[in-house]
């Protein structure tokens, strides 16, 4: 059995993983178009601040590695241009044909610079590969610009805006929509702009920049969020989804039949509303990778679908969203009531610190449909006991039982959780 | 109708608060034996490390507040000899009567003192009230003694073992028990046991100290764990569970009518057994006391139970604890397997600290019966996520699945404790 799997970052190389471990005698070989396969992506800004000190340090794994290690062939500079499913053969760009077995699409996504003019200049970068950060880098310590304005109120441009502030440059955060990280959550997105103007880094939401090159700033960093790899799935007759990404059932299975898709390239299912969105995050391409894996190699897994969980740091704050927000529960077909409260992340008297935390809940079920948790501590940690109370569809009630841990180190008596659960419960009674 | 309310720290004054939220013209009477209420008792050894710098930083309410702001009578130096359920009377040590209509028993624990001798010296010292810890602080300020044995490996042994340690004193922590934080793990003790010689404290499990006036060091503290106070309850007919604490429904209804307990004299029911256990902490009693509150106050609630949620700092190290270790579960007739692992609290590039995790589970049905979590940050978070799961009575194929929050600062891709779960899954297929 050759398994083939296309692209070598996050979601391919998990699925040839597990294919492999499943199945020792498969022949897998996995195509990277790229020259740098198995880096965290998601590690670049923080090469840009400076806490990673070296960018090799964000390599996990080299092809070396997988041939040794693991017997899995990866090949790079290997960019497939044609998906010839009918012979089972993926065509490079060199005209070199691979046959498969099974196929694995695990092409990723591009910044959708569609959206934006101007990107063709020297001082306008994007944040999205390996490359795209030692560019940067680059350009950072040879002409020391002093501004930038960073396009995008997603994880990316957020995290860009920290990195370069923490260069030293005077940041402005412009995007065409009103709200940060794709909430749709006015209260967020004022509390993220009062934070970073203390920080020096301005925002402005709802500003549609038509070129970048006529922006004054001495670099512009392109971050508009991510369209999905399709089209060479497309053209080979992968059923696209409403979202815009490649249709997968929960074995990552396509319309046709031996070729599976995963990670950023792939839609995921919604299991707060039973629906399917397009979310790339890192963790979610892992796992879809994992199944991916799996089910090429024969063996029955599934893939529960995601909440939505996320986190985020922004100039020291911390931001953990799960679920919907009101806006996003009502097009769902909820009927959602929120509500939002101040504590401190531990007790006051041990230098508690604020943090806010939103839940939002079905009027008519009861039932917990999002969270939002900011703050500088335990944010994390915070967001995925939300999380977990959304995989397992708890009602308010059901939340507020939960026994949580309380020590004056780590939490006030009554943890911000629980406390915003009674505000909660309140609107609802 | 008039509410009496015995006993006021946590659960008592949740008791009365929660009472006069929901009936406005209640008569609501809290008596308490000490002269001290409403404390944080779990602060006490934070004050001792000299963390938290002044010992009434750790009052939440005065008498006066109850007074004036809630409109509830706070007694102090009022200690309830006997109840007279017969009458609806609680009679005083001073002999004085008082009239009730509905009564909750929130009396505490003690330290169980009666396991050692030799503790009426001067030298020797509990660390249950605020008392005790103003007692210690001038010893330590006085004498200035070198060297302490503390005798007690549970919360409040270790957590006053870091405290004197912070003191500049030579520790030694001794139990009688084999195990440390009543766990029955003996990998954690083990851990546990390491991580305190490394900042030189020794710990002696296993080892019965009979007389502690004999030992040599100049200062010891006693901590040897709680007996609840149910002497009051039990002479006025109230029923004592096989616990040893008092029994109540899900109300906190003892067995006399319009008498309700809660706290750290009363016991709660296990969510993962369905039994009741006696777990005397903070959290729980304040819960236990609100629902008492609402069901004295007429208004029906319930109280879920617990999962056995805790949280302690020792020496740096946080260990956060839910359910039940393999040795308990198989005493509660589960058929159980742990896996354990260290991993990275967050990204390896981005300074990840050592963090270990265990989960336990039931062969037979897959269920997670409880869970360890170890290492620097993000332990409350990650127990707390472990808390949620039990109180789903999530399989290991459940948690899985969950949708946990990704970002370098604060995770590696795949989070610990989905990294235990992988590990614990291959032992149960």
């Amino acid at each position: 059995m050759r398994l083939v799997v296309i692209g070598g970052v996050a979601a391919g190389l998990s699925a040839a993983s597990r294919a492999r471990r499943l199945d020792s005698s498969a022949d897998i070989v996995v195509l990277e178009k790229g020259f740098t396969i198995s880096y965290s992506a998601c590690g670049l800004p923080y090469f840009l601040s400076g806490e990673v000190k070296r960018q090799d340090q964000l390599m996990v794994h080299t092809p070396e590695y997988f041939q040794t290690e693991r017997n899995i062939r990866v090949r790079i500079d290997a960019e497939v241009s044609a998906i010839e499913h009918g012979r089972r053969e993926a065509v490079l760009a060199s005209g070199e044909r691979i046959k498969y077995d099974k196929l694995v699409i695990a092409t990723g996504a591009r910044p959708d610079l569609e959206k934006v003019q101007g990107t063709a200049t020297a001082h306008v970068f994007a944040l999205h590969t390996f490359e795209d950060a030692g560019r940067i880098a680059q350009f950072l310590a040879d002409r020391k610009p002093k501004t930038a304005a960073v396009i995008g109120v997603g994880y990316i441009g957020l995290e860009a805006a920290e990195a370069l502030r923490a260069n030293g440059l005077r940041v402005r955060v412009i995007d065409a929509n009103a709200d940060v990280l794709g909430r749709e959550d006015p209260a967020l997105t004022k509390l993220v702009r009062q934070h970073l103007e203390r920080f020096g880094v301005t925002v402005e939401c709802g500003v549609r920049i038509g070129d970048v090159s006529s922006l004054n700033e001495e670099m512009v960093l392109v971050a508009v969020g991510l369209r999905p790899n399709v089209e060479l799935a497309a053209a080979a007759g992968v059923r696209i989804g409403r979202t815009g990404a490649i249709e997968v059932n929960d074995r990552m299975e396509t319309n046709l039949g031996s070729v599976y898709a995963a990670g950023d390239c792939a839609e995921a299912m919604h299991r707060v509303s039973g629906r399917p969105v397009y979310v790339p995050l890192g963790t979610t391409a892992n796992k879809m990778g994992r199944v991916a894996g799996a089910n090429a190699a024969g063996v029955r897994e599934r893939f529960a679908g995601i909440t939505g969980t996320s986190i985020v740091r922004v100039c020291g704050l911390g931001i953990g969203l799960t679920g919907f927000s009101v806006a996003q529960a009502k097009r769902e077909g909820f009927d959602p009531v929120s509500a939002q409260i101040g504590s401190k992340d531990r007790a006051a008297y041990f230098d508690g610190r604020p943090t806010g935390v939103e839940l939002v809940a079905d009027r008519r079920t009861r039932r917990l449909l999002g969270g939002v948790i900011t703050g500088e501590q335990g944010v994390a940690g915070r967001v995925n006991v939300v999380a977990a109370a959304l995989a397992a569809a708890m009602t308010v009630d059901d939340f507020l039982d939960l026994d949580l841990a309380y020590a004056p180190p780590y939490a006030p008596v009554w943890d911000p959780l629980l406390v915003a659960g009674q505000q909660l419960i309140k609107l609802l009674n």
